[in-house]
């Protein structure tokens, strides 16, 4: 049924597929895991079922608190309906606690709190290696407007406030994640709204009371039960218990 | 005479001594030469002379227009008389032109003219290697203010404009230059004003009508006649001709 539809793009962990009516694509969530700018590589079974649900599961949230994003509907166990949009070439870091490249950049201890949250923009070029950009270099190569920059900050703490209060409600501790954005274009005018999406492959998440990693870097450190650990968060946000058998099977 | 005073700091290119009065330092200018986090190093005879005074040229001119600065007074061969500044703790780097580090972290070829001139800023940590900072990091840790930020890039454009005047009325490319800015405290309010020095060690300069390179990158990249290069940049803006013998002497 899919065989014939066109591919509009393939990335590391999803693919675009085109959609059924103008400004629309299919995000399809693929099992593959990269890490280390696909140095690493592996197939995690089920993977992309769970990322497709609570992907779903944050952005209708999201969009219920007027955090405007591509999410439309969710189609099958991997794919989900989105609006198309013009991606703007930024992954965008929020960090509330020390870990990854931030600790090794600075020399923070991973686990240091943060003075406050603080928001990294790298420029999205895997060659490159994604590298760390300031503002400086995102308008004068016009990745995006000084105008966009704030709107994309302003929205991203306020999905950072959401999603600590999410995952807090559940013990878990949110230490970091990882957004992109993209422009939908209203005649001359482009608005700028949360696209991708927000996972554990995404996020940094942190059990509150045992510090133990539920996030992708299960995977890129190979501490196992990595499909365990994305499955416990789903299971906590309330999502495990309509999580189709074939996946709950996949676990054991 | 110089054996007693009291070492403040010692850094890769030069010393910092207690000054004769309160607020005030000796800064000594070292023939060392370091390049990629010290883990190339030489001793270069007559660099320190050289820049001493390329470094008294430009801040005095500096100073001229209005760009508040730490140069107080040259007092010999290898030593200037400066104010004592808090020193932030950022390597401000100016780009004309892409080279070095921004060349590789964002893939452009070295010599491709930027959209605009860029400010990037550093942290100044040899054992983090200097990492790339943005405004978020530098405000989140408090190494200055937004206000300092904003000066600190006002003045910057200015010794911008200033420097890409100054060495293109001597035939010399302006590529890029790194400066530090410190903090003088009048009473509860503190200035920004430059500080370090402002020489081929600082600077990219390429002559404008061969690119040949004239500053540190002949010692980074072994391409040979490195003094001979900085006493170029000397002599053609003007201050060569009055270069004591001792130097001339060392550079045949």
């Amino acid at each position: 049924m899919t065989t014939r539809r066109k591919k509009i793009y393939e990335g590391k962990a999803k693919i675009l597929y085109e959609g059924p009516e103008p400004g629309t694509l299919i995000q399809y969530f693929k099992d593959d895991a990269t890490a280390f700018n696909a140095q690493k590589k592996a197939v995690l079974e089920g993977k992309g079922v769970i990322n497709n649900r609570i992907s779903e599961f944050v952005m209708t949230r999201l969009g219920a608190i007027g955090v405007q994003n591509h999410f439309i509907k969710r189609l099958n166990l991997r794919e989900q309906l989105i609006k198309e949009v013009e991606i703007i070439p930024l992954e965008v870091i929020c960090r509330n606690i020390a870990a990854g490249s931030l600790s090794t950049r600075l020399g923070l201890d991973e686990g240091t709190p943060l003075p406050r949250s603080i928001i990294e923009f790298c420029y999205k070029d895997d060659k490159l290696g994604d590298p760390l950009v300031a503002e400086e270099h995102i308008t004068a190569f016009n990745w995006a407007s000084t105008q966009e920059i704030d709107d994309i900050m302003a929205m991203t703490l306020r999905i950072n406030d959401f999603l600590s209060g999410m995952f807090g409600g559940v013990g878990i501790t949110l230490v970091d994640f990882k957004v992109e954005f993209g422009r939908i274009w209203e005649g001359d005018f482009a608005r700028v709204i949360l696209a991708d999406e927000i996972s554990p492959d995404s996020c940094r998440l942190w059990d509150s009371a045992t510090n133990e990693k539920l996030d992708k870097d299960r995977f890129r450190r190979d501490l196992g039960d990595v499909i365990e650990s994305y499955t416990e968060v789903a299971r906590r946000l309330g999502i495990m218990k309509e999580m189709p058998t074939v996946i709950r099977g996949g676990l054991h």
